[in-house]
């Protein structure tokens, strides 16, 4: 059977009580505002767009509910009232992620000549250090509200991780197709959690394709794929950086934030949860401005930006940050959408740049950034170069995974091998 | 010149305001009792036993106390006022570790038979990844304190890249000296924080011997040795993990603890830190036991317990439990006592019960550990399964590291590889 407007071919299971979704009360077409139940389906009946959540929010009065929040768990779940997910969701077995580190960057602001305030979001601090572990939290509930036993994706790395993990804590089944020839410390971090791991013989986008056919085949059904069948509620994890970094800055908005591109839906999903914050007073109203940052050899969204298009020409991706290395970026339009509406910009730096600013932000916040952290501090001092960044402003850079990771990208090694002894010591030159 | 009574050659600076150690107030001796002023030394003068932290601790209302800390940093900083750190260091420019998560591992006690609780304390979520984090930031301070511009260690992993990033967001130069055939991964962990790394050409043991070297020669002067003339510092901060596994427990001693043992400060500090909470009044005063966990190839201190020595005899590590492998262990003598005294044991797993142990708690809890959390995780289930440890009590199990670091020891990797398609997805078995 063919995948058809985005439903999968598994028949919905018993409508799942509304409990089990919180505040949200229906998927709503992001093109034409087109509703329909809370289900596992990701493109409109009607025109085929993306799907997303949307929400009945809690009329409450705002200093209730930010004291409300403050007293909640230390993870994405002090923010169950604002998602896609039960209010008893933090008692369940998940892990809990979020609530990561807002590091005040004094020495890096010192250095790129920021006077405002400038702050890195460190989400290599997750359970399986990167932000996906924020967007799977929220599939694994809906996953399990919709009664599927297997949780699967598609994946070149860290989301596989993530998954595997979350799967494990939560008792799904895991089942992850990933490229034949990924890195061996990201096959171990995607296998080590016990779930099935399975390499495909061709490249990410073969597995993508495979991915969409088992969907719509019998084989799958039962299976959740977070970042498919899910993937609206998958999404609205992304909004928690928003939520988190406002609260962190005491219920605050930022004036700027640097926020990386691979799809886009991170980017977007943080304009959501800024947008939602205002409108329930937790934060004033007043203007912010999203940048987005790509890798030169991925970055089809900066040069339609720049090129002033509008739609997005997908490119071959050829780039050490390949977390962020998807060419053909289904959220690309509305990057360029926020980033023309709130005054930002897209831009790229080049793999040098990131290697540079990967060994910057180490050096000056002990901040160790995978490449895509790399990418986002790289274009955050290109664009202070330029001047399109204001360096008398609130400056928030985001870091979305972990230097350990991807350590081939560095070269870091020792400054001199030598004999234990002072003479060879000393002769070395860094007594200091 | 020659270190003498642990006191390096560097002549202590002018003393620093007594605030600058919040409640501590002395250096003790361990074994004479002799005070001596707060300083860069580690060995007691009258005697050469090891000097350790006193102090004059709050007498506050154990329920203000508590309140006190609750509303703190989400950091070990919320403990301040039980720490030699000045009551501002949560302003500081630190990493500002620690609060990490206690998991509740019910899938895992399922699996093990554990009925009164299994939690397990997760501190691969520190800002590089493991405990180390802790004991580096109250050395950082103690250094500022002292004077020190260079902040240096020996390490074989762990602690290199956490005095290497504690040290680059504190703006102190750091020097960190390596065995000359460590692994590229903990390398580029070292170095990429921008601070000196220098290769010897040696064993960790020839390292040692050039640290001690370097402290006693003016080359040295200015330099703070996390673990070697600020030990007794360094050492307090492993008393962060006793205050945060009662306060997760809603300020309640467990039963019983889990504790890896490479040079035993960790197992004798988290005593000292659970004696203290019960001298405040912070927990209800019962007792607890506490428990050592080796790798066979490396079990001095479990080989002494069994065969019921007081003395710990050097062995020469072999063990894919790197961290841990400390062939003689400056605190078996304490670690002894302590299991003694509480009730406890000193156990040790073979290498491939903590590969068993790491894939068991990755599968039941999504939680990848390092080598050192497989042999907690494993000694664990043996004692259990001997009967020593008790099913029915509350159970602590400590993960020190991240699975990131030492993922050679896992061979984690595909169920399958296939061509993408349905068929020979079908054909693989894996349908589920
Ligand atoms: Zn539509
Ligand atoms: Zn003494």
């Amino acid at each position: 059977m063919a995948v058809q407007a985005g439903v999968s071919a598994t028949p919905v299971p018993p409508a799942a009580p509304g409990a089990a979704f919180g505040p949200a009360v229906a998927l709503s077409c992001r093109e034409c505002g087109e509703r329909t139940p809370l289900g596992p389906a990701f493109a409109c009946a009607l025109c085929f767009g993306p799907l997303e959540v949307a929400y009945e929010l809690p009329a409450a009065d705002p200093g209730e509910l930010r004291r409300r929040i403050e007293s909640g768990p230390n993870s994405i779940w002090r923010y169950a009232p604002l998602l896609p997910v039960p209010a008893d969701v933090a008692g369940r077995p998940n892990l809990a992620p979020g609530f990561t580190k807002l590091v005040k960057a004094d020495n890096l602001a010192r250095e790129l000549g920021v006077t405002g305030g400038l702050y890195v979001k460190d989400d290599s601090g997750n359970p399986t250090h990167s932000f996906k572990d924020r967007v799977v939290a929220i599939a694994v509930e809906a996953a399990r509200a919709f009664g599927f036993t297997t949780l699967s994706c598609s994946s070149t790395g860290n989301l596989a991780g993530a998954v595997g993990a979350a799967a494990a804590r939560a008792g799904l089944r895991s089942c992850v197709f990933i490229p034949h020839d990924l890195e061996a410390g990201k096959v171990v971090m995607a296998a080590v959690y016990g779930g099935d791991l399975v390499a495909i013989e061709g490249t990410y986008d073969d597995v993508n394709r495979f991915c969409s056919e088992l969907i719509g085949d019998p084989l799958g059904e039962g299976w959740g794929f977070v970042n498919v069948n899910l993937r609206p509620y998958y999404g609205e994890g992304s909004k928690t950086l928003a939520y988190e970094i406002c609260e962190q800055l005491g219920w605050r908005l930022p004036d700027q934030i640097v926020v990386p591109v691979a799809s886009g839906s991170q980017l977007t999903k943080i304009d959501k949860g800024l947008r939602e914050l205002i409108a329930l007073g937790l934060v004033e109203d007043r203007p912010y401005r999203i940048f987005g940052a790509q890798a030169t050899g991925c970055s089809p969204v900066a040069r339609a930006f720049k090129d002033g298009h509008d739609v997005v020409r997908p490119v071959r991706p050829d780039t050490i940050a390949k977390s962020l290395a998807i060419g053909n970026p289904a959220d690309g339009p509305y990057v360029l959408d926020i980033a023309r509406r709130t005054g930002g910009a897209v831009e790229d730096v080049t793999d040098e740049q990131v290697v540079a600013a990967i060994e910057l932000l180490a050096r000056t916040e002990g901040v160790f950034a995978e490449t895509a952290g790399g990418v986002t501090v790289g274009v955050t001092k290109k664009l202070l170069d330029a001047g399109v960044l204001d360096p008398s402003l609130t400056t928030v850079v985001l870091n979305t995974g972990d230097g350990l990771k991807t350590l081939d990208a560095v070269a870091a090694g020792p400054r001199a091998t030598i004999r234990p002894s002072l003479d060879a010591f000393r002769a070395a030159g860094l007594a200091g």
